[in-house]
């Protein structure tokens, strides 16, 4: 089994550091690389630089269906070109947020998510929303730290433990869900300092795009989901 | 006041059909320009279609705002690139489907859209729920009819007269809701012909952003829709 | 064009107030009448008060009809009679709390509503709920000022300008919606001073109704608002 | 205990009748009056009908609070009023929709709404909406039987069985509510015919605002349900 | 009239006190009788204590089926095997969950549950959402009073009605629904010294089966509430 | 890892192959063994029938947490004892309706479950609701088959396969959700008839509760899923 796992941002550090965390999830047996478009945004924090960076993961997402690879991961907590991937892959898709929500969903009552800045907190919630897990996600809680700054800044893992231990009073919540991918590499230090489940979403897409991969499913092709008459 | 319509695909005359529409519902004294971005899907009927046609419809954003344009139209039934655009421009920007399907919930109890291909039906129904219409729009239906042959194929208008006549009769609606730019030329003469309202979007739209300039009303820009730090 | 704004309270002073703003929002060529009904209560705070004034804007609409208006506003923020008066109306019929709400809802994220005695909150939430806007609407605000006394009272302005600016804060929103048309001449300086879209619902029921007429769009008369079988 | 069924419309014999099957449903103990405002539209099948009536229904409850009434029942399938009434008496008032509603709510998975004129069930849609029943409410139908015809077409009590009898079947319900209060006599009748329990709101309502007098419970008085300041 | 209010916990200190309050507020000729599983958990504090209770409720719903019970009350807040009881019973069953929800309902805008441990908290939401009260429930309140510490502890009572005046003022409420069938004896002292209504749940549910009795109304036996296959 | 996968019925030919089942989804490394209560209903096809399943089920977790076992799957489509199981293990406990619904929401724009009788529809339903799946879900349907007869009927699997193919076209779904786990061996043979994806939950779920084990997450165990006080 080969997997892809394209992070929509263009900081190859980021994509190191995601396929790092990629593969230590990943079972025996699969093969997972990560990419990065060619160009687009260094760091996605605003409906714009998403926009931006989707047609580059869709040029990924078509390499890779060249290259025969089994499932892809979006490694972006707003899920960018999520839909559009799916038309163009014939194996599935997954997005590290809805990949993220949907597995702290089977974990309690609740889940906080702890994200970047305050201003991605509204995509965040509309993903909430989309994904069916309101019930479930207790609140979005920013910390305030960009994307970038979360290998720069020596003070983000204190920054973002104590955002965790906040939401987890505040919400009641049984789970935190990291809100960035560039958080992938915290989760199991922040798991044991918090006594709590810490998923991070690359994690959480990664087993889940292996688990459809080995139980055959696949996004229909029928209907919505189809290649698009456009072709690529 | 000067608007600005944005036609997310590349089919010149469709672009200037919208231009037609928009400058027919326009108030006295405002000026309506339609534009088109320079490269990018000709038609946009897939989710990838879609995501493909926004950073040309941010380009014309940009653009617009060095031009001194008071507020934005996205003349495409799936609003694509609407958030993005809000984030960059000054002035209000309205997307045809919101403007269309706020304005059909004036009417009455609640109406039906009537679309071009079975694909698209999702997306429009993904709309429906992000602008709290689920009440009112009480049936979505394609009469699969691709988006360039609304222009060439001699039976487009009968098929989607049939299709608003069959709506109209399954849903107990109060009007119909055009979903496609492509439309806009037939809402009067379908409303005549159907004895019921019909919304097109791009006249919606423009007489939305119009009152929002003349009210001075306008994007808040003081956290999720502020210009993007990455600028542009 | 010719648009009859209802103040359905008889306090003639709000009601050339009200005919004032609402004159302002309109555009060139359309006159704006403002009336009240004959008798009912002099201000609308209570479900009662609402129901009482309700028979008084029917016969105000239905002098309207015989006056040749084209369309109508009902400017109280709990548009009482917004259903019954659209059954004897043939022009389109809007409420300043749909427009309002309806309006705002394309500034952003979303907005507060600031309104005058906290027991009309539960009727504004009603609404909310009706117009499908709970996604947009992040908080409902009381500044305990009695309808009239925004007339009177030299200190309501600074107390609503204060009730804004901790609405802003509190719910993080993006514009402001003022809750009451006595309220609606301080929608330019509230404006002004708190720096976001504040959204008087006189203004925008004036500029909606003035567009579905311009539109040639109206409610939907073959079924639930068909002109009642007891006639008028 | 003293009740006071007020039949919303000025039709006497409906009265009289509503007066018999609230009696026919109280307790032991339980005086029951019914009565009806002195002028108003003679049926109510429209929602300027229901806005007209209301006025009355709010006269009925100020004498009925002079009268020295323990508790109230609205007896309009529309509730029309509801809320006014609650500001105006000391005691509980239920309508028999939301009665109903309740009531069939506690009988299995879901009931059937069978109502009079196909313009009334948007209405009734409302209040199930209103009243939290939209996972109990698997259809509202209409047999198009005007309200006084209930009383005088030989037909009705066949149609309306027959309505019950699709209701049942299209939308898999376990229960029948009937949606007007000049079908109260049927009930059990069509019970028996149909092998399902049909609830009808008169019996239902006076049963609720009984219980809720012997449990001493009754409006919240301190907020939005005050006696309003206009008194009465 | 023969009701049976089965107590799932086994503690008959408190089935006696649920069978006092249940006849007092049965009406004239109603039999009450109360009874409890022969085993089962003492107190129901938590998922696996509601489960392990269910097989000893049903047990008493058949035992009643054969001692002739018209209807019957599940009297704990977390109407453990109300939908299985349904199967089993010919006439009406009733939580107390749901009664004291529906009843408050009745009361104005919404109420506030207080109840025992907060770990019960989530699964009175649960109830909430089912039940379709999610607008009228304000708020679910822990006073982190074991269930039966209610018996013994000397401030128990104290505890709750500081619970109560808290949730009154931080949520808004009309009236106060009691989140344990333990907390029932407290209803009418706590009603007169907050000066609310205050809503038992034994009270309530015995209200409404009696009700339902009275006006003929059982659950549905030809669909999902058929009597099981496996008989019992 | 070792995974213990309860079926919740004491059919010891089920247990079987559901043990099957989940052993051929699950990865290399790990252990899975099939067990089902010492007695209960021998299958369950009713609240009852759920309701009584679900002590043996417990038993079944409170062994397994003696015997070292990782993580559990619960078997039986309705997720009988779900909450309760995951107060009692320490590690994640996944049911099948919940693990195949999560999963096929992954597939498209929605999918069809595929039940035994229609009376447990309901039932389903329920857990869509709870699952926040409800706009994926597009229909529910039953092909009458019982439980049992799903290993005895010649003709089942030609009856499920119609079934799928119906549910298919009417609802316009991307996947097929199997709604009894004793379906599961259809699963890959239905997949390649109906050219869609077909979930079989007992696969999703061993994969789900096998991935959250790898990642490390469980059962917040702080709040309400904590070890009851009355322990086991």
């Amino acid at each position: 089994m080969k997997l892809k796992i394209i992070n929509p941002n263009t900081t190859a550090s980021m994509t190191a550091k995601i396929g790092e965390c990629a593969r230590a999830a990943a079972g025996p047996g699969v093969t997972v690389d990560a990419t990065s478009p060619r160009q687009g945004p260094p760091a996605i924090e605003s409906h714009a630089d998403a926009a931006l960076a989707v047609p580059g993961v869709l040029e990924e997402i078509a390499a890779g269906e060249a290259e025969g690879y089994d499932g892809y991961v979006i490694a972006c907590f707003g899920d960018p070109g999520l839909k559009a991937a799916r038309e163009l892959a014939r194996g599935p898709v997954v997005g590290i947020a809805e990949a993220a929500m949907r597995t702290a969903a089977y974990l309690g009552r609740g889940f906080s998510v702890v994200t970047t800045l305050s201003r991605t907190v509204g995509q965040a919630q509309d993903l909430v929303d989309e994904y069916g897990v309101s019930r479930s996600c207790l609140g979005i809680h920013a910390c305030e730290i960009p994307v970038l700054a979360l290998e720069t800044d020596p003070q983000a893992r204190a920054i973002i433990q104590q955002a965790c231990k906040d939401a987890l009073a505040s919400d009641g919540s049984d789970a935190i869900v990291l809100g960035c991918a560039g958080m992938a590499d915290l989760c199991h230090d922040l798991s044991a300092d918090l006594g709590v489940s810490v998923v991070d979403g690359v994690a959480a897409a990664t087993v889940a795009v292996e688990g459809l991969v080995r139980m055959r499913l696949s996004t229909g092709k029928l209907r919505e989901f189809a290649l698009p008459r456009s072709g690529r």
